[in-house]
């Protein structure tokens, strides 16, 4: 894959972007999924209805399979390493909207990868996971009966076996796709993102069963070569190609990307909330260079981080997003006035959050096998 | 490392490559360590005697652990794949020798890597390793109560853990050196070799204990790794490089190397003995082109295969081998008649070890957990 064909790793495709995804790489608009959700009697989640959500992969094999009463499931991972934030929390809650579909649920806790590709001590990654991810993700609505945590390297059963065949079905071209400049620690993670995704269709693993994987954008070179190799195992161990779907990633306080590493421009679920809403309050937003001018001229709504955030997750009912966005883009709501009434918002959402989270706090250790190193 | 740095690969180095390893990789002269043993009271193989086993890394170390009871182990592996045969019994006689002496004894069956590297399927990793190498392994001596046998795919324990955990330690530069030109595959086999020899330390193999690894000496690049990774591993796991020592392999009767894939130069422990045999008799000979010139010259038994049967396993008693070899030298004992002798060493040889193994036949399955897939 030439560099000019490689996606765009912020994760916010241009429209240019998404006529590569479809075109290149055969990434399918998710409105005809959004349309066959409605025809079944599925009422589609707000990330689906707002575009957050904008492509699949075979995400119609797995809805009919799902339709059919077979057996069906969503896999993710998150690299375990400080704390959980609101761009994790938009993987979390397209979980939770499956497993209400009845889809089983696999969360991996990708410590090896965390380890070997960006030097996260084991304790760190293992302190993360139990303290941060994963009551944070129980808070958010998973139910923890019905939801299998586990740890890269903790994994028993035949899911390092799937590690080393696979490694004997993909080239270092495939790799350099996903990563680039490649390493060992690289090329083991690659195989064991692989390993992932493909593992819960094995017996071992409760059954075969049609596996949907949701990711940003710049993760389908993970997903194209696990469909790949998925192709040929074929004759070894049956394995299906696994389906996806896409999402935009939401907009950093800054307008960058959420991360860890850059603390004042994401929102951490477990901050205290009085610091969560500071920084939301001196937000870069859409607005115009002076009040006159955006009276004038309107906000910029898809621009605007702030915005992000309410499209995301701070305002779910549709018609009041719809209004936000209209007085903003009229002119006739302020960036102050917007940011004084979305920190409101915030500070319910995560006062909420918050107190829910508290019944899962010591709730981790008990869902997964610990690492032994 | 530059190309010219590298060993000859077929394992029988000529001087110029003795002094490369010994001064530019460190090897040390394993004379040394026969003095060693004599002074312990321990008497050394006839490989050890006979120069077969050349170099060493560290077993002064061992041998002092062993001395002062600590536990120590001999770690080694087989590709299985095909029939056991001369080449492969090297190996395991001298784990013989070193269980004898109270060691442990770790068996890898890499069927991770012949599946990755080799393409030998699954099926044919399994039988091969149940069918040829433990059986024949047994009936060399090995006590299946004391020794460890496993697959690389099907290992319990946090042996795959430390695979993800090494993928970090290690460079591109380091795994060209074992495998020249890289693939996936082959990254995946390096850093599984390094698990292989590291894991036995781990007290989940059952506590710590000093390691020795008996190898070639084309596979020095595997021990380097291993040692260099064991000490990178420092303040996280507590690894102490591992001891090796290095091996000339034994010529096949073309003069090239003994594989599966040259059986017509290779002798197996399990074929019809008439095959061996008649194999043994049209093999390459040090001797001189007319029985004349040879009783004027003398043989060449430091270039003749059939020699090196008689120095590896045919003869094992000194002062007979060493009668051989002035006979040959001296040009009394010609090639025709030095066979006849040779083939019914071979036939009773191989008589005594077919009869052994019978009572092994079967007993594998219940030695070794199999892989799933």
């Amino acid at each position: 894959m030439s560099s000019e064909e490689r996606i765009d790793p912020w994760g916010r495709p241009d429209i240019k972007d998404y006529r590569r995804l479809y075109e290149v790489f055969g990434i399918r608009p998710f409105s005809e999924i959004l349309e066959k959700l409605k025809s079944m009697g599925v009422e589609p989640s707000a990330f689906m209805r707002r575009g957050i959500i904008f492509g699949h992969r075979d995400m119609d094999v797995v809805l009919n399979a799902w339709a059919s009463g077979e057996p069906v499931a969503v896999v993710t991972g998150f690299m375990p390493s400080g704390q959980f934030h609101f761009g994790h929390m938009l993987t979390g809650l397209q979980l939770v909207f499956y497993q209400r579909l009845g889809f089983r649920v696999f969360v991996c806790m990708a410590d090896a990868e965390a380890y070997a590709v960006r030097r996260v001590s084991r304790e760190e990654a293992i302190k993360s996971a139990l303290e941060e991810f994963i009551p944070n993700l129980l808070a958010l609505g998973l139910d923890p009966q019905r939801t299998e945590f586990y740890f890269q390297t903790g994994r028993e059963g035949p899911y390092h076996e799937l590690i080393q065949l696979f490694s004997a079905k993909v080239t270092f071209n495939e790799m350099e796709a996903i990563y680039g400049d490649l390493s060992p620690a690289k090329v083991m993670s690659a195989l064991t993102q692989a390993a992932d995704i493909l593992h819960p269709m094995l017996k071992e693993y409760g059954g075969y069963k049609y596996v949907v994987v949701p990711v940003g954008a710049d993760q389908d070179p993970h997903i194209r070569l696990s469909r790949d190799i998925a192709t040929r195992m074929k004759g070894e161990i049956e394995l299906t190609p696994p389906a996806a779907t896409y999402h935009k990633l939401i907009r950093g306080l800054d307008g960058g990307k959420m991360s860890k590493s850059r603390p004042e421009a994401t929102i951490f679920l477990t901050e205290p909330i009085g610091e969560a809403v500071r920084k939301f309050k001196v937000s870069l937003t859409g607005g115009r260079n002076t009040a006159e001018e955006q009276r004038r001229l309107g906000g910029e709504p898809d621009k605007c981080p702030v915005f992000d955030q309410y499209l995301y997750y701070l305002v779910p009912d549709d018609s009041e997003l719809s209004s936000i966005e209209s007085r903003c883009r009229g002119g006739a709501l302020l960036c102050g006035q917007c940011k004084a009434m979305g920190a409101e918002k915030l500070a319910k959402f995560l006062e909420a959050h918050q107190r829910s989270l508290e019944a899962y706090r010591d709730k981790a250790q008990s869902l997964v096998e610990l690492p032994k190193y």
